[in-house]
């Protein structure tokens, strides 16, 4: 994976850049729809490409694993081959759903025991095992195996959590130096830096992680119900010893203010799942500001869901349309409000970059967080 | 509307047509996709337009009477204007759904008061309440207030619903008569055959019906549960009976074979929930047969869905990936399959067109409806 900036910004950390894979090239700063278990809820390939304009989205490697398996997704030539996508995938490790979805789960040394979701079968996830499955699900960036701590975390937790992720990256990067791709394209490998809101645990691990000299960097355990204060701070402190010249990718962040402070904190890549879980309950994001499309208020409103946005779901549609197939729990509601969610997301990163390369980010951002965060 | 005769097979009453309506021009045989609620189930309008090639679709007067209400429709400049559907609508007349969905309903000689399945409050419908909500839905083509009588149906009731029926009907053609439509374009209103299964109560109804010259005629409860011959014999008597010169619909039906052998009967217009119900239970109607794509055997099949039907669902995803997405529970699912199915029902009746022009339709659909009807 090459990355290059191509512009930087005087007033903040803010930078574009673009890194290329061999599915092709990512311009940054950059959102990635998530899709959990190979689709991005409600919404055809061909509209994640044409319509959202997504240049590279998520697969979960826990979904994955689970279903539809190794065996499946390995016949098929990996997951570009069996879901259709042709742009670059990023996989997460399945840490985070272990910890979150899982019934059960225990965390050893070695790696973590776990009960299925779905039929509450027996796993385990060692940092070593975690990258053959992600060398089978064939990612374009795979992530390191790693414990998201959660919020408030007491520090000897956070601290000893924390050592335990450095040391099973160095599991992890053993192993996918020792491997290939399956599927004849390079996959690269991403590495976390944790510590919880511990400052000095924070700047360890950044070290760490900044030491291993690998093509990117991500910062996780963030958004995990911190305030939007301690989540800054955090960022920037990390962005600051984390190499200038990688690409920076804040993991599940967030709200469209949370990522325009964080691209001015030097971050290129986020994910998330909230346009399309908040679009599947009728909560969209527009370039006006937030709207929760069941209130009555919009039963007779017959404009266009976002005209400023542009694009076929945010103009064809009404407001009135899209609030009726919600109160009669017609699918196509979800359907389309995901897509209006998603192309602002893309649409909220793709203004970033111009005005980035505008020299006016700063003042742009202040000017409209305000307009893209109030209720209508 | 106009109706003109394009080609006639000299084998059966097979033929091809065409009628115009102030939103475009429909081609015969034709399917009409279900829209219940202004919406057909997870397909985009667009998806529609250029993926299914739908030239009509349908919209239930039930539901859009009581969500999103006609204060809506009304406002919004009805339901063409509602939904950004630009093609002809026909909406049938709520009289089946007030039969089979609400909780409890009284039919009286004035109309039927019934119980909304939503929120339980009382309504009535008459048949002049009916051309009224009609009017204002501004579908191009209006049903008449029937009673869709079950099988089995004792004689006594079966001729004493058939003769409300007409009752009604003379009561739905004075309003509708005596009324314009609301948004500047031309309606027409067409009535409808009841009778059961009874040859000579089906006889009488029939030639009441064609007495009254409308612009096109329906044939009711059929596909009710009654035998698949008993429904050809039924079809073959009424259109006997019913102007060769005016559209033909039979209202509900049906399976592939029941379309390709009611067009031999002399049908011109089907509509049918089977293809988009089917759909999100998984159940796919190709060119090659019916298949359950939620069985094992598909899990590692990486064929496209249906080469032989072409277009996006069908060529873009494979088996195992949709399989994947059933069994997964995601929306995308239902979106493919419903493209399918959708696609698939158009495909039939766009080959049935071109084989009745061909002048060999009796032995291509003997030779293809067994490959279509068989499980995969």
């Amino acid at each position: 994976m090459t990355f290059s900036i191509t512009a930087r910004d005087t007033e903040s950390q803010a930078r574009t850049g673009v890194f290329t894979t061999d599915h092709g090239p990512v311009q940054t700063p950059i959102f990635m729809p998530v899709g959990t278990a190979g689709t991005v809820k409600a919404v055809h390939q061909r509209e994640l490409e044409t319509d959202v304009n997504a240049e590279i989205i998520l697969g979960n490697t826990y979904h994955l694993y689970l279903r539809p398996g190794l065996d499946v997704l390995q016949r098929a030539g990996g997951l570009h081959a069996f879901n259709g996508w042709r742009r670059p995938i990023l996989t997460d490790s399945g840490g985070y759903q272990v910890y979150s979805l899982s019934n059960t789960r225990k965390i050893k040394e070695e790696g973590v025991t776990f009960k299925s979701h779905i039929d509450g079968s027996k796993h385990t996830f060692t940092p070593e095992g975690v990258m053959d499955i992600q060398r089978v699900i064939g990612a374009d960036i795979m992530m390191a195996f790693d414990e998201c701590t959660p919020y408030p975390c007491d520090y000897t937790y956070a601290r000893q959590s924390m050592e335990m992720t450095h040391r099973w990256l160095d599991r992890c990067i053993a192993r996918f130096d020792a491997t290939e791709g399956a599927y004849g394209y390079r996959q690269t490998l991403f590495p976390i830096v944790q510590g919880s809101t511990y400052a000095d645990l924070r700047r360890q691990s950044a070290e760490t992680i900044a030491s291993k000299e690998r093509e990117g960097n991500a910062i996780g355990g963030l958004a995990v119900g911190e305030p939007a204060e301690e989540m800054y701070e955090t960022i920037e402190l990390v962005n600051g010893i984390l190499p200038a010249d990688k690409p920076r990718y804040l993991m599940g962040v967030g709200t469209p203010a949370n990522i325009l402070e964080a691209i001015g904190l030097g971050v290129d890549m986020f994910d998330c799942v909230m346009p399309t879980r908040n679009a599947r309950h009728g909560l969209l994001f527009t370039t006006a500001g937030i709207i929760n499309i069941k209130n009555e208020k919009w039963s007779r409103d017959f404009s266009p869901i976002d005209a400023g946005l542009g694009g076929y779901a945010s103009t064809f549609y009404t407001k009135a349309y899209l609030r009726h197939l919600f109160k009669a729990d017609e699918l196509l509601g979800g359907q389309i409000a995901s897509l209006q969610n998603l192309t602002f997301y893309l649409w909220l990163v793709r203004q970033a970059r111009i005005h980035i390369e505008a020299g006016d980010y700063v003042s742009w951002k202040n000017g409209i967080v305000g307009q893209l965060m109030q209720r209508l």
